[in-house]
C-alpha cells in the first residue's frame, strides 16, 4: 500500500524543538531564521531529510514556511490550510495568513531594525530572495545567509533518499537522451550561452531518460547538473545511484558526487543561463556575473509530449480507467452506510495495483465524503475518516504512476439519493468540464485566455470554485508539471502535445464538494467545413476514460451539444474500457454509459 | 454633415515634400528621420496641424509612422491598411509590415553605424523612445531629439485649433471638478508625490469639467495640466479658449499660456507622477530624476463612470436607437439594388441630427455593403462608394456625440436575400455577442480573463475575427477609452461604471462581414438565489437597444437560453424605443422586434 492514513503531525514535539532551534539562533547572533516546505530542487514533495517545517512545526501542507524569532515563530499558510494547520502545529506557533500577510510585512512588525535574519541559501529561489529583500527594504532587517540550524539540532536526521537511477525505456520516452542534449544545447548557442545549470529532478530525469525513487509519488533522482553548449552534460549525484546506468548514459554524461557541484561552477565561463524561478540562490551567487536569468531549458520541451509521450499516456489511462471502473463498480455494490473513506482509498489502490504495472500513486488519494468533500484538499486519516451515507457525495481524486505515463482523474459519485441542489451544482460543474473539453481555439492562446470557459455554467449561477481549472501533467513524471496551467495566472501559450487537467469544482462549506476531473492534451485541430483556411487552431484529445454519474446530473439543465458530447465520451468509454474489465464491472460500466 | 466622403489621400504630393524634407535632414547632419501619427496628446485624433504623416506621405490610417533615410522612406503600417496603403502613397515610399517588423529592426538594416536618426521628442512617448533605444542597444544607431523638420518643410501648415471650451454641466458629469481634484491630490499625497503631469486631453476634459471641440470627433481641449497635491490646477492652453471658463474654473485652477508649460516644470518640487505609456519624452528629460513613472492619475477614475454618466449614457443610446431604427426602417423601404453606402451614412446622420442634440459623430461612420464589409476599419468614399445589392450584408458601426453621452453600436443587415452561411455565421457571432451580454462573473477579472466567451461559438466552427471583443467608451469623451479594454491584452480589472462595447464579428474576404455591437456598463451583479453569498459578481447592463436582424438568424443554432435573452432583448427595445420614433417606424419595429 503506498497510501498511509496515520496521523503524522505530532503538536507536542514543536516546542522543544522549536526552544533548541532558538538556542542555536542566539548563539549565531541571528534573529530570526526562515524554514521553508522546500527543499533545494523545489519540488512539490520533499525527501523526509529535507521535511523540515513539518519536522519543527507540524504543519505537513504541500506549501507554506515558518519564520522563527526569539519571541514568536509565525507559520506562514494560504487559505486551503487554516484549519488544518490549527489542529497540527502547538501554541508556540502563530499561524499567520499568507500571502495577505507578506513574510517583509510581518518582519517589520515583529523585528527591530538592525535584525538579522537567517535563510539557507539552497533552500530559497533568486527570485524569492530577491522580492523579500525588496520588500524589506528601507527596514533595516537584512536577511542573512547560513548554514541551516534545524540540521544542527535535527539529531535523527534522515539520510539523503540514495534510490537506484534506472533507464527510461526509449518506447516511453520517444527521442534520445542525445538528441535531447542536441536540441537544448542548439537552444544554448543560439542564446549565446555557455551553459545551463539545471536544478530540477524533473529536467533531468526528462533530458536523461532516466527515472528514480527519491521521493514519494514523483518517479526522480535528486541531483543537480550543468548542460553545457557542446550538448554534454555533468551529473551531480550520488555515484551509487548511478551504478547500472554508465552504458545508458554514455561518455558525455559525466556522473561526479554532489559535493562538487558548487565547485564546478567556478570552472564555467559566461553566460550561463539560470532560471531565477527555480534556481537557489547559492548557485546564483557563485556565478556571480557569469549568471544570465532564462527560462528553464527543459521546462517547454517536456511540456511538448511527443508522439510515443502521448501514445503512452492514453495507454496508461485506459488502464487506469478500467481500475476506476473496477473501484466504481464496487462502491455501486455497497450499500450506503457500509464503507469509509479509508476502505474506498485502499480498495482503488489495490484495483490500480491489480496487473503489477502501477510503480506508485501519483498523488495522496482524495476521498472526501459529504462535508469532507468541501475541503479541497483532504487527505483522510484515521481520526477524520467518514463513513459514506445515504445523501452524501463522495469526492475521488487520484491517479498512478505508470512507466508509460502519469494519471490524474476525479469522479465525484452519489451515495444513496442525492440532494437536488447538489445535483444542480454538480450539472453545472460538468457543463463546464464539457465546455472546456470540447473547445477549439486558436492558436497562441495561454490558459488566462480560455479558462472562463469551464466556469462559465458556474457563474452564471452565482458559483465558482477557489483553484485553477488545471494543470500540466508530466510523462511518469510530476503530476503536476509547468510551465502551461488552465489558470487565469498562466500566460504560456498551449502547444500541441501539452498534457493538461480539466477539473471544475465546486464546494459547499459543511456540506458536500463536486469534482470532475479528466487529462486532455492538446493537438492540432482538424479543419472543419467552412472554417478559416489560413487560421491555426488547437483543441483536444481526451485521454481519461470512466462514467461520469448520471445519478447527479439534470439532464434538462445541459444544452444539447453538451449532452451529446456527453452520451459520446460514455459510448466510447463503454467501447475503450468494457474489455478490460471485469464481467460484473463490465455489466454494470453498460447501464452507467447509456444516454442521458 | 459631419462626415465626408472625399478622397484625401493624393500620392502625388508626397515625393516633392519628401525630397524637401531630405534636404532639411542633410542640412542638420541627421540620417533619418521617424514621423508619427501622434500629436503631443496621444489621441486617436490629430488636428489638422498635426497630420504630418498623412501631409507627407498621403497614408490616412489611423496608425502607422514614417521613417526617412536618405535614400528610402518606410511607412510601417498594421494589417488592416496592407491594402489602403498601395493606394494612397505614391512609390517613393515603401510600405512596411508593422509590428512584424519593428522600427528597429528596420534600421538596423538601412542605417549604417554611427548613424543619427531624429524624433520630435513632443511626439513619442516615454515608453516609445525607450523600448526603441533597448533594440537599438549596440547598433551603433543613435536616437537624437530635434526640432521637427516636417514643419520646418510644410509651408501652408494650418494654426493649432482653437475652439473655446464650454464648462460639462454637473447634471452630466455627476461631480464637480473641486471633488475630483480633491479626490485625485488625496492619491497623490497617498503615494508621495507632489505633482502629476496630465497631457492627455480627455483626461484634462474630465478631470475639469470641460469640453471643447479642438480635434474632429472627440469634444476635448488641447492642452496640458499639472495637478498639484494641494488639489490645485496649472492648465496650459491658449488663453482665448477659456474667455468663458473663468467662473466655472475658479481659483484654484490657474490658466496659463501653453508656451510656459516646459518652464513650469522646472518649478516642481519632485517626485512628479508621469504616466509613461503618454507623456511625451521632453517632459520626463525636462523632469529629469524628480519624475516617477506611474498611472494616469485621471485614466481609472474616468473609467468608473458615476450614476449621473450611466444614466446620461443610458438616455443618449435610447435617443441614438431611435435613430438607428428610423434608419432601418428606411434601409427596409428600399429595394435591392435602389441605395449606396453614401446615402446610408448620409440618411443616418441626419436621423441622429433631428431633435438637434447630435454635437458631432463620435467616429467616421462604417458602412461596408457586400465585400466591403469584410473591410474591418473601411471609410466609404466617393470612389469606394458601392451600390447594396440583393444578397448583400452591410456592416454599419457608429455612434454619436452627445452632452450626455457617447454612443458606439453595430448592426448588420440583410440586403434582399442573404446566403445561408453568412446567416450561419451571423448566428454564431450574435451567440457570442449575447454570452458576453448574460455573462455574471466573479470581480477581480480584466478583459483577458473573459473575452473567449464572445468568441467560442467562432471557434466551436473553426472562424474566429481579428480584433478585440471590446473598447472603452468614454462620457462625451473617446469612443476608445481606456484603459480597460475586452482583449486578451487587457489585464485591467473590470469595475462597477465602467462602459465597454462588445462587438463580435466575422469577416469572409471578398464576400461579406458581419459585426453586431452593444455598449455595456459593468455593475454589481444582482445575488441569485443558490449563488455564492460570500462571493462578489458582476455582470453587465446593456445600453443599447436597436433590433437585430432576424432575417440573418438561424434560430436553431441558438441555444434556449441565448435565444430568450435575444427575446426579452427586442421585448425592451419595442419597449423603450418604441415611444421614440415615428409611426412607420414603430409600425416596423414591431415586427422587427418579434420572438425568434
Amino acid at each position: 500500500m503506498f497510501q498511509s492514513f496515520e496521523v503524522t503531525a505530532r503538536p507536542e514535539q514543536g516546542p522543544p524543538r522549536l526552544a533548541a532551534l532558538r538556542e542555536v539562533l542566539a548563539a549565531r547572533g541571528l534573529d530570526g531564521f526562515i524554514v521553508p516546505r522546500a527543499d533545494a530542487h523545489q519540488g512539490e514533495y520533499v525527501a523526509a531529510r529535507d521535511a523540515r517545517l513539518a519536522w519543527l512545526t507540524g504543519f505537513t501542507g504541500s506549501a507554506g514556511f515558518c519564520v522563527v524569532l526569539h519571541d514568536m515563530a509565525g507559520v506562514f499558510i494560504d487559505g486551503r490550510y487554516r484549519t488544518q494547520v490549527k489542529a497540527q502545529v502547538a501554541d508556540v506557533f502563530t499561524p499567520v495568513a499568507w500571502p495577505e500577510t507578506s513574510m517583509a510585512d510581518w518582519l517589520r512588525v515583529h523585528v527591530p531594525r538592525g535584525g538579522r535574519v537567517g535563510f539557507d541559501p539552497w533552500l530559497h529561489t533568486v527570485d524569492q530572495i530577491a522580492q523579500a529583500e525588496r520588500a524589506l527594504a528601507g527596514s533595516g532587517i537584512t536577511l542573512v545567509q547560513c548554514d541551516n540550524p534545524v540540521d544542527a539540532v535535527w539529531e535523527d536526521q534522515p539520510a539523503p533518499p540514495m534510490a537506484p537511477a534506472k533507464p527510461h525505456p526509449p518506447e516511453f520516452a520517444g527521442e534520445s537522451h542525445i538528441d535531447k542534449r542536441a536540441r537544448l544545447a542548439a537552444a544554448l548557442k543560439q542564446a549565446g550561452e555557455s551553459a545551463a545549470v539545471l536544478t530540477l529532478p524533473d529536467s533531468i530525469c526528462w533530458l536523461l531518460n532516466i527515472r528514480g525513487a527519491d521521493i514519494a509519488r514523483n518517479p526522480v533522482v535528486h541531483s543537480f547538473a550543468l548542460l553545457h553548449v557542446d550538448g554534454s552534460v555533468d551529473l551531480y549525484a550520488a555515484p551509487a545511484k548511478f551504478d547500472r546506468l554508465t552504458d545508458h548514459l554514455g561518455a558525455d554524461v559525466r556522473l561526479a558526487a554532489p559535493e562538487g557541484f558548487l565547485a564546478a561552477l567556478d570552472t564555467l565561463e559566461g553566460p550561463v543561463r539560470i532560471d531565477t524561478g527555480s534556481c537557489p540562490q547559492i548557485v546564483a551567487d557563485r556565478l556571480g556575473d557569469r549568471a544570465r536569468p532564462g527560462a528553464e531549458p527543459c521546462a517547454l520541451p517536456k511540456a511538448r509530449k511527443n508522439a510515443a509521450e502521448i501514445a503512452g499516456a492514453a495507454e496508461a489511462h485506459l488502464r487506469d480507467g478500467a481500475a476506476m471502473v473496477e473501484l466504481l463498480c464496487w462502491l455501486d455494490g455497497h450499500a450506503p452506510g457500509t464503507l469509509t473513506e479509508i476502505a474506498v482509498v485502499r480498495q482503488l489502490e489495490a484495483f490500480r495495483r491489480r496487473d503489477n504495472a502501477l510503480q506508485d500513486i501519483s498523488f495522496e488519494t482524495i476521498a472526501g465524503t459529504g462535508p469532507n468533500g468541501a475541503i479541497m484538499h483532504y487527505r483522510v486519516t484515521e481520526e477524520t475518516d467518514s463513513t459514506l451515507e445515504d445523501g452524501h457525495l463522495i469526492v475521488l481524486d487520484s491517479g498512478g504512476q505508470y512507466l508509460d505515463g502519469t494519471t490524474d482523474i476525479t469522479r465525484t459519485i452519489a451515495i444513496g439519493t442525492p440532494p437536488r441542489e447538489a445535483c444542480a451544482a454538480f450539472t453545472r460543474v460538468l457543463a463546464g468540464m464539457i465546455a472546456m473539453s470540447r473547445l477549439r481555439w486558436p492558436r497562441g492562446l495561454a490558459g488566462a485566455h480560455i479558462e472562463a470557459i469551464g466556469r462559465a455554467p458556474l457563474w452564471l449561477a452565482g458559483q465558482d470554485f477557489d483553484h485553477g481549472l488545471g494543470h500540466g501533467v508530466g510523462a511518469y513524471l510530476s503530476v503536476h508539471e509547468g510551465p502551461q496551467r488552465l489558470s487565469r495566472m498562466s500566460q504560456v501559450p498551449l502547444e500541441p502535445g501539452m498534457i493538461l487537467s480539466n477539473e471544475p469544482g465546486y464546494y459547499r462549506e459543511g456540506a458536500f464538494g463536486i469534482r470532475i476531473e479528466n487529462l486532455l492534451v492538446v493537438r492540432e485541430a482538424p479543419d472543419l467545413p467552412g472554417g478559416d483556411a489560413h487560421r491555426a487552431m488547437l483543441d483536444w484529445q481526451t485521454l481519461a476514460f470512466a462514467p461520469i454519474d448520471r445519478r447527479l446530473i439534470l439532464a434538462d439543465l445541459l444544452e444539447p451539444a453538451a449532452r451529446a458530447w456527453l452520451n459520446d465520451y460514455h459510448a466510447q468509454t463503454l467501447e475503450k474500457i468494457g474489455p478490460r474489465v471485469s464481467p460484473a464491472a463490465k455489466a454494470w460500466l453498460s447501464e452507467a454509459c447509456a444516454p442521458v
